[in-house]
C-alpha cells in the first residue's frame, strides 16, 4: 500500500506547517503583530526588552518585571572570558565576507561553548534559559566580530545598557546618542517576528528533530544570509547614494525603469498596502537632521508616482527595507552590518519559536516526488 | 483578500515539497535507490566515491571517470593549513558534548574559510566544485576533531585512498584493515540518502534562500544531531553489550518488552518490510570473527519473534541502526563518533539536494494560523 501524498504549491506557499501563538501576519491589511500585540504600537510604546519579554515569556511585563528582565538578560550579554580568543580567530577566518557568515561560526560556537545539546528529554525551562542565553549574546558577538576585523579589540558589554544601546555602544565605544538609540530600538522591535519565513522555518525543523537551539539558530541565520530572504536594505540605501540629491530623482527613477531595472526597497510578498514597518521607520528617520532623510522622501514620492503611472492595476508599495537601511545608517551601523543588526532582534523571534515547537513537538519530515531516470532494476 | 491557505498533515507527512531526481524510497516495497539504481546493489559492487560520483555528477563513472574523481575529491580532502589551527581551537571547546555539535562548528568555519558566499547569481559550476569541497572534508574534519578532542595530533588524509579507508587512517594512525575498509564503505554507500528527511529538507530550505552551500550543510548536521532524525545506532549496540550473551538474549528481551521498554533497532516510519540497509549489513557483520556478530543475530532473531507475538498484526521489523552500530564498531569507530560517520556519508546526499534545488529554485516559505491571544487592538 502506498503512502498516501499530497500536492503541495511550489515553495508550500500558504501550505499551514504549524499552528502557532507568537504572531501573524495580515498581508491584506497591512497589520502584523506579536502575541495579539500590534507590533508597531509596541515599537511606539516599548523598549525592546519588553517585547522580549512578550515575546518569550508570553506577556507584557510590568513596569518592575520588565526591569528585572532588562537586568537579568543584560548580564547573559557577557561572553565567558575562555571562549573570547577563539571567537576572535574564528571571527577573522576567511577574509571579505557577508556578515552573517562570521556571525554563524560565532553562534555555532558560542552555543557549543555552553555545552548545548539535544532539548529532546530534558527540563522545558532550562531549555527555555538556554533560548535566552543565545539571544543576549547576539549583540556581543556582533560587536566582537566587527571590531575585531576592523583590528580593534572588543568592547565589553555593559547590562545596565537595553541592548540597542549597548549593540551601538560596543560597535563604536562612545556613548550612543538618545535619538540613535531609540531609532534602533524601534528598527529591533519592528524586525523579531514576521510570519513563518525560511529562517523561522528552518529553526522549526531543526527543533523537531529535537536538535540542540543552537543549531536551530545557526540554521536560522544561515537561512537570513540567503539574498532571497533577508533581503538587503543596503541595496535601498546605495540607490540613494546614487541618485544623490533630490532634483535627481525623477530622471534617476524613469531611467531606472525604463531600462527594466528593480527600483529597491519597494515591493512585498504579503502586504498589498504599504508596509507598516515602512510607515515607523519612515516617521523614525524623520527624527533625524541629515541630508539623506529628505532625499528618501523625495525619492520615495517620486517612485510611487513613477510605479502607480506605470502599473496603474497593482502598484507596488513602500517596503521595509527602504527606510531601515536609512535609519540603520543614521544610527550609524556599517552596511556590511545591516543582517547581523536584523539578526540580532529576528533570534527573539526564532527563539520564540522553537521553545514553542519544543512545547508541541512533532517532527517535521515531508515528502517529495521522484520524477529522475526510471528504476534500472532491483 | 485573504491569502488562501492549505491544512496539511502534521509534521508534513505526506506532503510533497518537491520533486527530484536523486532517489526514492519506497517503504511498502522494501526498496530505495539513487538515481534509478537500487542502493543495496550499488553497495554490494561499487566504490563509494562511484556512488558519489552518481549522486554528483548523475551518472555511474567508467573505469577511468571513476579514478580521476576519486583523485579529484581525494586532493580536495586536506584541509588549507592556515585554518587548521583554528580548527583544533574550536573542536576542543565546550568539554564533552554530541560529536555532532564540534563537527557544525568545525564545518561551519570550514565554509567560512573557504569564503563561501550565496550561491545566488554565481556560476552553476563554481557552486558545484563548493559543494564537492564542503563533503570532500568532512572524514577529515571528523579525524582532526576527534584526535585533537583525544589530544592527539591530527593525521593527514591521503588522497590515494578511498573516502572509508582514508577516514579509519586518519582516526586510527594505522594502515585499516581490508575487511574493515569495505565494511565501512558499503555503510557509507549505504546511507547517502533516505527520502525528504528532516536533515535534506534543511538543506534545501537553506538553499532556497539563496544563502552559501556551507549554511545548508551546517543546518542538515544541525538536524541529524537531533535525536528524532539521526536515532542512535549506539543504542542498539549498548542494548547488545547489555545483553552480553546469546543465552541471555531471551529472557532480556522479553523482560524489556514486559516492562514497556522499546527494543532498540527494530521499527521504522517508511518501510513495511524489513529496512533494505539492514540486510545488507548484516551480511557486512557477519563477513567479521567477532563474538558479537553471533550474539546481534540471536538477539534479532528472539527480538523478532518476540515482536511477531506480541504484536501479530503489524510486527516491527529490523531498521538500519541495529546492525549499522555492530557494523561500525567492528570497523574500529569509537561509538561516540557513530553520528559523525553517519554525516560523513549523508553530506553527499545533501550536496546533490542543494545543487538541484539550486538548479530549479523557488524559494520555501509556508505558512503558519495563529491559534494565540486574539487581536489587542489595532
Amino acid at each position: 500500500m502506498p503512502v498516501p501524498t499530497i500536492d503541495a504549491p511550489p515553495g508550500l506557499e500558504g501550505v499551514v506547517v504549524a499552528e502557532t501563538a507568537i504572531g501573524d501576519v495580515r498581508g491584506d491589511e497591512g497589520f502584523y503583530h506579536y502575541r495579539g500585540h500590534p507590533a508597531p504600537r509596541l515599537a511606539e510604546s516599548r523598549a525592546f526588552e519588553d517585547v522580549w519579554h512578550l515575546l518569550h515569556v508570553g506577556d507584557l511585563p510590568t513596569r518592575a518585571e520588565g526591569d528585572g528582565f532588562r537586568r537579568h538578560v543584560g548580564s547573559m550579554r557577557r561572553l565567558p572570558a575562555d571562549l573570547v580568543p577563539l571567537l576572535r580567530a574564528a571571527a577573522v577566518a576567511g577574509g571579505d565576507l557577508p556578515a552573517l557568515v562570521w556571525l554563524r561560526s560565532l553562534v555555532s560556537l558560542t552555543a557549543q561553548h555552553a555545552g548545548l545539546t539535544p532539548w529532546l528529554g530534558r527540563d522545558a525551562e532550562a531549555v527555555a534559559d538556554e533560548a535566552l542565553h543565545l539571544v543576549a549574546a547576539m549583540p556581543t558577538l556582533v560587536g566582537l566580530g566587527w571590531r575585531t576585523r576592523n583590528g580593534l579589540a572588543e568592547l565589553d558589554p555593559d547590562p545596565g545598557r537595553g541592548v540597542a544601546a549597548d549593540l551601538l555602544a560596543m560597535l563604536h565605544g562612545t556613548e550612543p546618542h538618545p535619538i540613535a538609540v531609540r531609532a534602533l530600538e524601534r528598527y529591533l522591535v519592528l524586525t523579531i517576528d514576521h510570519g513563518f519565513n525560511a529562517s523561522t522555518l528552518a529553526a522549526r525543523v531543526l527543533t523537531s528533530t529535537g536538535a540542540d537551539l543552537g543549531s536551530g539558530m545557526v540554521a536560522a541565520m544561515g537561512a537570513l544570509s540567503g539574498p532571497l530572504h533577508g533581503g538587503a536594505p543596503v541595496h535601498a540605501l546605495r540607490m540613494l547614494e546614487a541618485i544623490g540629491s533630490p532634483e535627481r530623482a525623477w530622471p534617476w527613477i524613469e531611467g531606472s525603469l525604463d531600462r527594466g531595472e528593480r527600483l529597491m526597497g519597494f515591493g512585498h510578498r504579503v502586504y498589498r498596502t504599504e508596509d507598516p514597518r515602512s510607515v515607523v521607520l519612515r516617521s523614525v528617520a524623520e527624527e533625524f537632521t541629515d541630508p539623506i532623510v529628505a532625499l528618501a522622501i523625495e525619492v520615495e514620492g517620486v517612485a510611487l508616482a513613477a510605479l502607480q503611472r506605470r502599473h496603474p492595476q497593482r502598484p507596488l508599495r513602500t517596503n521595509v527595507e527602504y527606510y531601515a537601511g536609512v535609519v540603520l545608517h543614521l544610527c550609524g551601523i556599517p552596511s556590511e552590518l545591516f543582517p547581523a543588526v536584523f539578526a540580532v532582534s529576528r533570534s527573539v523571534g526564532w527563539a520564540a519559536h522553537m521553545v514553542e515547537q519544543a512545547s508541541a513537538n512533532r517532527l517535521i519530515r515531508p515528502a517529495s516526488r521522484y520524477v529522475g531516470t526510471p528504476r534500472v532494476g532491483t
